[in-house]
């Protein structure tokens, strides 16, 4: 009933994940009232996203053939591998970490079908070389991220690099009594000698 | 952090209403994964909203002069007054109304500063003619839609016509936008005569 554009509008923003009829209306009406600027900056921002690709050597968002991450000068002793891009930024707005970064660009999932070859893997076999010193695993604790974790912990042996995975136990602030079971269990495993 | 084209549609999505820079980087990475057909719609749908305007006679959205409804043959004796195009098709879906529409495009507001003269009130005026036998304010029931009615009310009086609102059986401080089709029904059938 709305004209066929405004229609159109609506079906394309329920696309978005988590938005349903009502919400891409509500959007579709707030885009409506949008100023020129507003709007030419939302088309502009969806035009140049087409030109983004997956950065050649580690696999994060990139303008350009290389990754803003890969052409600064930081520590090549040590390359963190993420699941995801948004881990990075995770990361790095901690400020602390100062090496090198490499997106898998999803994990391995037996029910999504996701195999070895479909993940950003093989990138990551060929920036081994004399200077990697370590290996960081910072994947999510799910099953599937602890499937990629192992597989990768798999094909990364032998290769005479250190690999280590981010510890995993209590959450700061969390109060035992609330934490599950699992976590009990690992933060028992891992605990930490403190009088040394 | 992320390519400056990315941040742009990250920055430009957490404008919508109820939208935070997380929900804005799920959007973003939604979009980035959309299949070059489904942008193009969302592109598309953007492009082709610069050009609908308020239809000249009820202020409905339109690509052309008139609205839909307008332009349809429909019973020219009865006019609902809404304050949202919204509102029109929450009426329209339920299918039993056959009358015309007319879209105030606001209510008025004394906190928000809405005048009379910022909503679309003249040319309802100019719609009173001899066939027009009843004006149904089907407006919220809010603080700011019970002024607005009022306000209607007082103008529209003494032109001769069955001025109507709907019954209060829509929930005080609700929205017509999401109230159930019974609820609307009730409300449509128990209007009520507020000019005698």
């Amino acid at each position: 009933m709305y004209p066929k554009s405004f229609q159109q509008l609506i079906d394309a923003l329920s696309k978005l994940p988590g938005v349903g009829y009502k919400t891409a209306q509500r959007y579709a009406f707030r885009i409506l009232e949008m100023q020129k600027e507003e709007l030419d900056t939302l088309k502009e921002g969806l035009n140049n996203i087409q030109t983004l690709k997956h950065c050649a050597c580690c696999g994060f968002l990139s303008e350009e053939k290389y990754c803003i991450f890969c052409q600064e000068k930081r520590d090549d002793s040590t390359i963190i591998v993420v699941s995801h891009i948004q881990d990075v930024l995770a990361i790095e707005k901690i400020g602390l970490y100062k090496g090198r970064y490499h997106i898998l660009n999803g994990n391995l999932s037996s029910s999504k079908g996701i195999m070895p070859e479909d993940l950003n893997i093989d990138s990551l076999l060929f920036r081994i070389n004399q200077e990697l010193k370590e290996i960081i695993l910072a994947i999510s604790p799910t099953l599937d991220g602890e499937m990629t974790a192992l597989y990768l912990s798999k094909i990364l042996k032998n290769k005479n690099i250190k690999i280590t995975r981010l510890a995993h136990g209590l959450p700061m602030g969390s109060s035992i009594d609330y934490a599950d079971d699992l976590t009990i269990i690992k933060a028992i495993n891992n605990r930490q000698n403190i009088n040394e």
